[in-house]
């Protein structure tokens, strides 16, 4: 069927900070969708904070996009006020690869958690992928294309996969060969991905970190 | 007749300040049509305000969301000279599900309490949901699909409808099985949403919150 | 012929400042066409002055509400000197209802009555409407549909018309039946326009309110 629309299986082994698996569906199948999130430039407390974006993004992604740089940077005041990373840090976010058309909302939590991995400057578990449309407050919405997504998520490594509570149903449908190897962490809410993704967090070193 | 537009039946059981339940009309019916506010960075006296908004609308609903932010402006300054939240709020409006594309005047009503919400930090009362076009002056104005609203908000267990003196005659019309549960509130002017949607405020708690 | 395209006969029955009446020519007959301006922010001396613009404006009605704009602020130099609203308020301007597409330069000397209202903290004399296209000199200018204008002006409660002089052949042979109960003012020049919104005005009060 022509070319494959990615050419990346799994692009990192580990993560660096900043980066996260997330899960696009396309209509040869399910893939990986890696985002990654930089410093633009050296942290400076007097610099305006901005987001650049790349990797061909549609209307859609592009708006979810600011919806998670919104929902990041308040989830950090909220949670780890004396970290001061996202008010003044200059980023850019890619998703790889550059010519690959990519839209819809789905990959919500994945890039709000690059941008709190950056902020927190602490990896994502590499077993875990995720996907899930995000809002404002952080609520974790319904998305398409499970049964393809779990497939990519399988192939490409992943032990867990984080997905909206309300894709439950449709999970317990799936093949028990594609969920067999594969730990399901349906959520309804940010906090829950955070948790998945990052563990045990040291509160006094978060906060102390970008002060 | 395919896949529902929206997914979501009702996103929030209680709202934190700065969300409302507005009402939207489809092809396929009425549907919830959630709105959220947040702050983008902690409020800064000195930073200049601004409203980013996403959510795939259309040209009518942008401009509506303009209006709907010019008003709420003037409105805490008249009603609440202290509070000074929203001359220096840098924030963003969403209107989930980010997939869906959404037009139209008819959340007017719905987004300027969302603003106000947030500038009193004041939860709405969450039995209730809102449909209607406003104006700069705080007039509202007649919206189309009253009767797919109405099944809508029911369905969501609202249990108060804030629509336009203008549409009554036309809930006079609907099925008592539609109206029955739902305490129909006609409005000809944004104080009367206020009231519905906040009840008594304390005065001197909101002008001294954000001075 | 399916649904008014307008839904508000009288949208105002008191005017405040900077709202004007004016009257638009649709398909389907004359429908009172409101303007609003409202201040966006709290008038600050040091603030850039500024106009935005809602209600699904045509090319050609947006680029009338910049002459009206530009018109508005000179005249408000050239006769109230002191007077400095217009050098650092901050505007918008909208035309109810926002899903309803409008355009023409026929709201010229409405638009620019809406802002010198504003600027003058003085509401218009609610029995007057008016149409007609304005130059950056404050010329006014014939308009199209003055039979349908003259219909709507008179259903809406109007009493006085200000419509161009060039218009008054026309309106001279329209049917006793609209005419009659509305008083016919014919104006050249924005002065004449001033005179009947506002009557008599003080120059002392008006030049020391926003000094």
């Amino acid at each position: 069927v022509g070319a494959p629309l990615y050419n990346t299986v799994r692009l990192y082994e580990k993560f660096p900070p900043g980066v996260t698996m997330g899960l696009a569906y396309t209509p040869l199948g399910g893939v990986p969708l890696f985002v990654e999130t930089v410093l633009q430039q050296p942290l400076d407390p007097k610099s305006t904070p901005k987001l650049t974006r790349t990797g061909h993004l549609g209307e859609v992604m592009n708006e979810s996009s600011s919806i998670a740089y919104s929902f990041s940077r308040m989830y950090m005041v909220k949670r780890f006020l004396g970290n001061r990373f996202l008010d003044h840090a200059v980023l850019h976010t890619h998703f790889p690869e550059g010519a690959v058309k990519k839209d819809g909302p789905s990959a919500g939590i994945a890039m709000a958690t690059s941008l709190i991995s950056l902020a927190l400057n602490k990896p994502v578990n590499p077993d875990v992928c995720m996907t899930g449309e995000i809002t404002l407050t952080g609520k974790v919405l319904q998305i398409g294309g499970l049964r393809e997504k779990s497939a990519a998520a399988k192939a490409a490594g992943s032990k867990i996969i984080v997905f909206p509570k309300d894709n439950m149903a449709e999970w317990e449908d799936l093949p028990e060969m594609i969920r067999e190897g594969l730990t399901p962490m349906p959520v309804s809410w940010y906090d829950e991905v955070f948790d998945i993704a990052f563990g045990q967090v040291d509160q006094a070193e978060i906060e102390s970190m970008w002060s």
